[in-house]
C-alpha cells in the first residue's frame, strides 16, 4: 500500500477530483468526467480557490506513475451573527474512493477538516447528507455529528 | 401598519437584528443582547460585510420614531465542484419577529434570497431546519423546500 497524504487541493488536482465526483451512485447522473473537462468545473475550481472562506482538500495516494486523487471534501467556514457571532463551518463534497473505504481515511479528512475548523473559531461544524445515504449517517454519527436538523433543498432548474 | 421594506443590513441595523435573534425560543439561550452589544456580534457583521459570498437581509418597519428591524435572513452563495460546478445557495439564521408572524413576511424575504440566489448561478438553495421546529418545516416545505436529507451538527465547545 502507498502513502495517502492530504493536503488543499492544487490545479492538477481538479481532473481526479472530478473522476472521483463522478464515480459515484448519485454522482453519476449529476456529473460529466470527460477529457477535457467542462468548463463549469474549472471556474468551480477557480472560484474555491479564490474564496478565503474555503478549501478544498484532496486526499492523494503517491505511486511512481504519479499522484491519484482518492478523497476530497469542501470546508466552507461562514461568518455569521448567530451564536453570539461565532462562524459555523460546512462541509459539502465529501468523497472517498470504493478501493479505499472502510479503512480509516475518510475519518482522517473529518479530522483534518474539524481541526481546521476549531483553528477558525467556529463552533459547530455541520452537513447535510442524502437520506439515500444510510452507510454516510452511520460515518457521521461514529464522528460525534447528530441528525438534529432536517436538510432542506430547492431546486432551482 | 407600515409599511415593511426590505434590504441589505447596515452598521445600524445590528442591534435590532441580535434584540430578534435573541427573541426566540432557541435563540434566548444562545444569544446575549445588551448594550452595548457583546464585541462579537459586531466582529461577525464585519465578517459578513467583507465576504463578497455572503449577503445579511433585513425586512425593516418604517414608523415615525425611526426603523425597527422585523426580520432577518443570512444568504451565503457557496462555490462548488459539484452539479457540473455550479453555486449553491445556502439559507442561515432567519427570524421574523413574533408580531410579524403568518402575515407573508418570511415568504416576501425567501422570494428576495431565492431571485439573489438564481442570479448568482446556483442551482440550489439549502437550509437546516431544527427539528424542534415543527412550524419552520411546514413553512419551508410550502415554499416547495423537500426535506431529502439529514441535517448533522457536531458542536466543537
Amino acid at each position: 500500500m502507498s502513502a495517502i497524504i492530504l493536503r488543499t487541493a492544487r490545479d492538477g488536482d481538479l481532473q481526479g477530483i472530478v473522476r472521483l465526483l463522478a464515480d459515484d451512485p448519485l454522482g453519476r447522473d449529476r456529473e460529466r468526467y470527460a477529457v477535457p473537462l467542462p468548463d463549469g468545473y474549472g471556474q468551480a475550481f477557480a472560484a474555491i480557490a479564490a474564496s478565503p472562506n474555503d478549501t478544498l482538500l484532496v486526499a492523494v495516494q503517491r505511486a511512481r506513475t504519479g499522484e491519484k486523487v482518492v478523497g476530497v471534501l469542501q470546508l466552507t467556514v461562514i461568518p455569521s451573527l448567530t451564536y453570539q457571532g461565532r462562524p459555523r463551518a460546512q462541509i459539502e463534497g465529501v468523497r472517498v474512493a470504493t478501493e479505499q473505504r472502510n479503512a480509516g481515511l475518510g475519518a482522517r479528512m473529518f479530522r483534518w477538516a474539524i481541526t481546521r475548523a476549531k483553528k477558525a473559531g467556529c463552533h459547530m461544524v455541520q452537513l447535510t447528507t442524502d437520506k439515500r445515504r444510510p452507510d454516510a449517517h452511520r460515518f457521521y454519527e461514529k464522528l460525534g455529528f447528530a441528525p438534529s436538523h432536517e436538510g432542506m433543498k430547492l431546486r432551482l432548474d
